[in-house]
């Protein structure tokens, strides 16, 4: 069965690329915005939305973090690592000496200063609202260059100058699907939780922790995001291996319910990274 | 002793305001970026330098957290929390009922949202790289008004039409003081630490936690970031309440020590928050 499948666009956004590695045959349906890609899962224009939720460099998009905690009753299904690979763009003809200037999201200049330093120093650079938009851009300008990836380059027929130019290799980021309900067990999943207390935090926390470690329960990930009402109160995310129906995990579960605030169980799905 | 003492500027930003509340006769000067900040320190251009490392609302400066892991020396010498009020202002003259456009930082329009939506749902909202640069920008625009603080008000000569227009009144952000050394005990102190791992992190963090609850030393943030080589591999920071020479929290650092990779001491200084 095809599935819609909304993301955060516009088209040739990395966004884009985590779609097609996810799902190549889905519809795929771009929104402007987090907060859009999940009210069209809300309103089911779509199955499935695709947001990123953390990247190895810049750490947790806390917005999606924030909007899971507090605004959203969607579920995470899936997730999804992309290889994040930034490369040269320019229109067709244009030659490296003849680049003044490049544009792009300033995200990706950060994560090419070295390159950028090295390779183009003199150039000057313009800021776009999203590396798809700077190649957009590049038209028939033969003196302009666009920092994006090579979906873009094919949407709008630009051509590579250098591929894989960021500074970091291990650049990866990793996208949830959103949707209704979660994903059944499939023997290798992992659940993602939340919660707050409401004393003093990081002391229960430990305690929290106790539980998950006595049942040897894996723990892949924890976070901590403000709970937006008092300084040094927090919520925190963690990510724990499991399924929340098999019998370890749920008495876990139970158990971490009776000690904290507000649990809200953001879904098991299949473990991919 | 009169310091010097480094900010993130321009005049007239949230930092100039806690740069004043910290110190209001030091020797203020201003830098363009956190960066900036830091290196004025390390070059002993000032004698400290006051950088935001957390807001209520939006959670850490993880901008300033990562220098601190990776590539700063300088320690945390003391911190400050001030609280964060945002005001519509203009230039004088100005009525409410004329106002077509409005300018200030994109967070400061994100933090006030539902005043914006209730007061003026009809104007404008542009962009500004500071609030300090959109009340600076009012100049003789009678059409025109800027969300910013009162220093910035007092600064460019604006008018306040309407004060403490932030929609969530718990919104301060705390500040640290860098510096060569950090603070001798006070008796009411609190220690910053970071480290990181080199097998499966999560559960060894419940392992070092339980160092810090066997002792009763008060735990007072967790918080994590990528250690930017590989997805799911993280530096811990935690605040631990006392003085890294207590002799309670020397041991137990010593222990902690034994079992991370990389453990660093940001600083010891007095609790303010």
């Amino acid at each position: 069965m095809t599935q819609n499948l909304g993301y955060l666009g516009p088209e040739g956004s990395y966004a884009e690329q985590a779609a097609i590695l996810y799902d190549k045959d889905a519809d795929k349906v771009p929104y402007p915005s987090i907060p859009g890609v999940v009210k069209a899962v809300e309103k089911f224009e779509v199955t499935k939305g695709l947001v990123p939720i953390e990247n190895s460099i810049e750490g947790s998009v806390t917005y999606t973090l924030d909007l899971l905690i507090h605004d959203s009753k969607l579920l995470i299904n899936d997730e999804i690592v992309l290889p994040i690979h930034h490369n040269l763009l320019c229109s067709k003809g244009t030659h490296k000496k003849d680049i003044k200037t490049v544009y792009s999201h300033p995200q990706a200049f950060a994560q090419c200063r070295k390159y950028l330093e090295n390779q183009l120093p003199e150039v000057e650079l313009i800021a776009s609202l999203s590396t798809s938009a700077a190649v957009k851009g590049l038209a028939e300008d033969k003196n302009a260059a666009a920092i994006g990836n090579l979906r873009a380059a094919e949407i709008y027929d630009a051509e590579v100058i250098d591929s894989e130019i960021e500074d970091n290799a291990n650049n990866v980021t990793r996208f949830v699907a959103l949707s209704e309900t979660d994903s059944e067990a499939t023997g290798n999943d992992k659940t993602s939780i939340c919660f707050t207390f409401n004393d003093d935090s990081p002391g229960l926390l430990y305690k929290v922790m106790g539980f998950v470690s006595k049942e040897g329960i894996n723990l892949a990930k924890v976070e901590s995001r403000p709970n937006k009402l008092q300084l040094g109160r927090y919520f925190f995310l963690l990510d724990l291996e499991g399924h929340r129906t098999d019998k370890k995990l749920a008495s876990t579960l139970a158990a971490i319910k009776g000690e904290v605030s507000q649990l809200k169980i953001l879904g098991s799905y299949p473990q991919r990274s």
